[in-house]
């Protein structure tokens, strides 16, 4: 039950890292969208391993095969299935771990939930899961953007405790953030994290940072009130993705401090009738529904479990054992959370236009 | 499809500000548990208006009745409704802002979505809608209480930049939160945040803080791989609370600037065969799923939208007005939220506890 | 998770036969449908235990309340909360039934499935809990109604041995089903079966029969492939009525005997560009979406279980007992059972018909 | 959202007739069962074209592939997925059907409702999409088998209007059911009905026919009250299979002409303390949760509607057009529809199954 989501665009993901394949099968994506493999390959090019200087030498091709639900360049309006096949499986360098639950890690967890656990690798709680999200967000933005034109772009804000100049409401397009290898647009800042991130490799060591994600193009009326709220939804969305710790919407934790009369953003008319803010301290919704002005949020990344330095531990008998990371593992996984923050946000949102087109009695 | 939440354990809640009631069916309640209308009330007298010096002056009684699935004192398995009736409906208090939108109010919102909207106070976007979840979240505390000795407590970390020392593992009571109107636990830092809001409703304003919660008595194993995390499904159930803007669980946002060496939680042996963490900056969760460490998580909070002061804004059609707060409203609404807090991640815990049941082929 | 019918347009019931109250939450209509009380009450009367002098003599005036999501006449798009209380209580007349489970009855899968049961009545196994589908589903034929002008008008077709001639596509009317207590439109068959049901009752016994259910002005296009087809829907929906044993539609089993030459439906142009059908063996489906053409079906009843005849049966001990029918039960379910269908009938159409939006990407 | 089955153990299938592959994801098998792609491939065999000498000369091999969710032979827990590469595409044959809706298939329906349809072979409404189903419903059988010792036999009661005798409750096994290629276990039945199956043949024509199912040693318990009666999803399940017309549990239709005193099912003590009833005419269900006696039901599937001869039709533009079925079709579907309805059965109940788990607080 823990692998499908959404509600009316709905995607159940499915793979093991080291296993046969990984795919996923969305539901509920209307009939008539041109869609080829091509449209999905770019983000999952994007989060592949190997396509980092920073990150882990694993390399995949990652290459999506669409085994249903599109004829003749269209969709058919019944289920997507996406496939991706492993092709780098290296069972053999998680052998020495099989018998201590690796720090900060799902070992444990898994094993006591399910009584066994994937014999390497880290099975569903792999980072490597996440390929089957991008996967088939790939057609959530394709929708997206040809219904609103809808944009999301994210960036790495922070790295430690080292943190970009704020660019949101600055235009940023994903070019520009792919323009350093560790995805923050302000060159200056971005050099600096590449030393913090090279830094930390050397010591045997891993760091953790922020994702800022903005969406723009966003129409009045997405999300339900009370439970689906769509600051809810991204929150699941977000919180869902492995090693995260945090999610803020808007002013966030830092608007706790201001008062209610500077933090209320005023409305102003807008062209066509339509309001929108002064300013956009609720960073793009109110009650649980967009406003129509841009989304922004930030997502807490935790430094990798996975270091190269040893460290003291138990093994599942309890007793005391010495961890030394092995496998291949990112010193810091920012960059390569890039396109996944970005397709976790393009799930929630095309589910919620879906769902806003049974808002009303007239359409 | 909104007002829906949870998987096994499931709540549908209903009821308007102004409306003739709210109230929630409960579905997936196990039959066999002990329950009375008085073991959800006093949660709901928490919560209610009036019960806090600080808070609005609305007073209602906010009287439970359970108007079916209990039978001679014995949940009988099937739906358990609840319903409490408006006693003190006010609908002229907000007759003056029916033409322009309240800023920072999801008025305009709902409008845009649903074409008109209730006509007085706020309709299911207001904060009395959570009356329900608290009604209902008695029921799934009751649950984890007879199975685990889970204990729930929030708290009052914050209040504007006034911030109480980390009172996470001293093992708090709700009656020592109860202790001060603020329901901050540190005496010294809740006569200072009481004095703060003492003065923002002098001035006119409100606002907002930090919600601290922690878990207690949690067994190892809740939670669902990939998208049903329990950190997912608390982040969910924290932002669909009216005015949050944030939630961090463990290390948060600060551990954002550690290493990973210093942030990983070392295992340890625990009786009864068990490991246990050493730290636990991961906050209770690994990969998604209960660890048996406490789980603690903060929820931020915006300044209450509604404040007695004059603010420029444009109605509906776009023209200017000046917007005042009537109706009645709390400066701060952290006091109140705390039960709220508590019921949620009460029925976020029960309902991943009941499909825990679903894990393993031998129970 | 029982209690939870449909996708899109959504109902939760709740209610024990003699507990506090009955009702229903329903969430997915949308917004700015006129709906009254009034609206649902109708059907409420139809299926009132003492409107029909064949029926049980309990007495219930089963007056509904709307407790929430409508506001100045319009639906809100959010929850609406159903209730009838139970006016008419009495336990005392099943006082003697506790011990026993009666035969044909609930009472032992219930028991054994719960651990304990209602103490009276039947509870949820009750037909009295029926009460809440007919309810809700008013709200869904006003929905059907204004997009499609759908008549949905069901009629007993046999009862015991004794079959009125085939009435589908003759243009029924609700209040020609009236026309008789046993709501055959066919005056004398109706006669007829009235005398079998008053045999029967004047020897202590039942009689079963059957429903004929066809819905005229369906649009092309409800449905969903594979799993969720119309007619699997409806035959969820009518096998989840107390005392049904079957369903068909179209030319259901009897159209078994034919060779698909005979049985196959030849397309012919229609008004506007759309295609009709010449005959509609299908029954108004093809491939599990609506053809445009009449649905109709047909639903079996068994014989009341409750007879006021000595039944020879165990006791929950495994003791021999006498077991006699108590309580006020209908000798014929079939008059009551018409409003029952025809509502569920009616769900089915309206979740359907709000899915069918989500079909293509160009609305 | 159509291609999603049940509710705790839940199939999502993918695939069109003529596409790349068809397949399933199942999400909700618990951790721990031995599976391998030989436990599914068998009921696969008996469904697969070619099979059988009365059906489709289309041959393909259907070799199942486990894509996720194994590990070491075990489950994970995590999601299965399942997929067949189609290898015998031949869309030419469909060619010339572009332009006509063929009669009583899914061609008009599905362009009504998408737009535009699978350019051959039926896409999701081919009879192909029920591979996927067989295949996830091994795990089913798997589950079942291993806690209750669940055997689910289905044979051919009927072909036109040759009827075999009754045959329930004589134990019948799998392999006597194939004893004869039309499947029917009684063999001068089977001789009869395959005469006809062969006369209609070579009358260019086809013919339908009834499948009678019986599934033995099944627990008292399973089914929720209310929406998902036992019987309810059954009926549910059986009428998504294509070509089904009607489903009748117990005695079913006869049993309307039964009084109550003749049809009831009175108790008797069992071993271990338990009830059972001296006779079933419910079919094991009561108030729509199993009694512990065995299940059995009847599925009534229409004659094929593809047939070699001509059929005076009109195109999609409305114009007189002579269709005749081209492609590889059975002239009757009954031999292979066998392991579909038992697969059907099979998913019904281990979800059923499941959600027993959460029936009481105490397990």
């Amino acid at each position: 039950m823990s692998s499908t989501f959404g509600t009316t665009f709905r995607i159940s993901t499915f793979g093991e890292s080291h296993g046969v394949g990984l795919g996923a099968v969305v539901d509920g994506c209307p009939a008539g969208l041109e869609l080829s493999a091509a449209d999905l390959q770019s983000q999952l090019d994007r989060r592949r391993p190997g396509s980092n200087p920073l990150g882990t030498p694993r390399d995949e091709a990652d290459a999506i095969q669409i085994l249903s639900g599109v004829d003749q360049g269209l969709t058919l309006g019944t289920p997507i299935a996406l496939a991706v096949l492993n092709s780098d499986q290296r069972p053999g360098d998680y052998a020495g771990m099989a018998d201590a639950p690796r720090p900060s890690h799902a070992d444990y967890t898994y094993r006591a939930k399910y009584g066994h656990s994937a014999s390497s690798g880290g099975g569903r709680a792999s980072a490597r899961e996440t390929l089957a999200r991008v996967a088939a967000a790939g057609i959530a933005e394709k929708l997206l953007g040809q219904w609103y034109g809808t944009e999301i772009v994210a960036w790495v804000s922070s790295v430690g405790a080292i943190n970009a100049p704020d660019l949101v409401g600055s235009g940023l397009t994903r070019s520009a953030v792919d323009g350093s290898d560790i995805r923050c647009p302000d060159a200056e800042t971005a050099a600096i994290m590449t030393d913090e991130v090279k830094a930390a490799r050397s010591a045997g060591d891993s760091c953790g940072g922020v994702v800022t994600c903005e969406i723009r193009n966003v129409p009045v009326g997405l999300g339900e009130p009370v439970f689906d709220k769509a600051e809810a939804l991204l929150a699941h969305a977000m919180l869902s993705i492995p090693a995260t710790k945090g999610f803020e919407i808007g002013s966030g934790f830092s608007g706790v401090t201001m008062r209610g009369s500077a933090h209320n953003d005023m409305y102003e008319a807008r062209d066509g009738g339509q309001l929108g803010t002064v300013t956009n301290r609720s960073g793009g919704v109110q009650g649980g529904i967009t406003t129509g002005e841009s989304i922004y949020f930030r997502v807490a990344f935790k430094p990798t479990a996975t270091i190269a330095s040893a460290q003291e531990s138990v093994d599942f008998e309890g007793k005391p054992v010495t961890v030394k990371g092995a496998g291949r593992h990112d010193p810091c996984v920012l960059p390569r959370a890039i396109p996944i923050v970005e397709s976790m946000a393009a799930l929630v949102l095309a589910d919620l236009a879906l769902r806003a087109r049974l808002s009303q009695v007239q359409q």
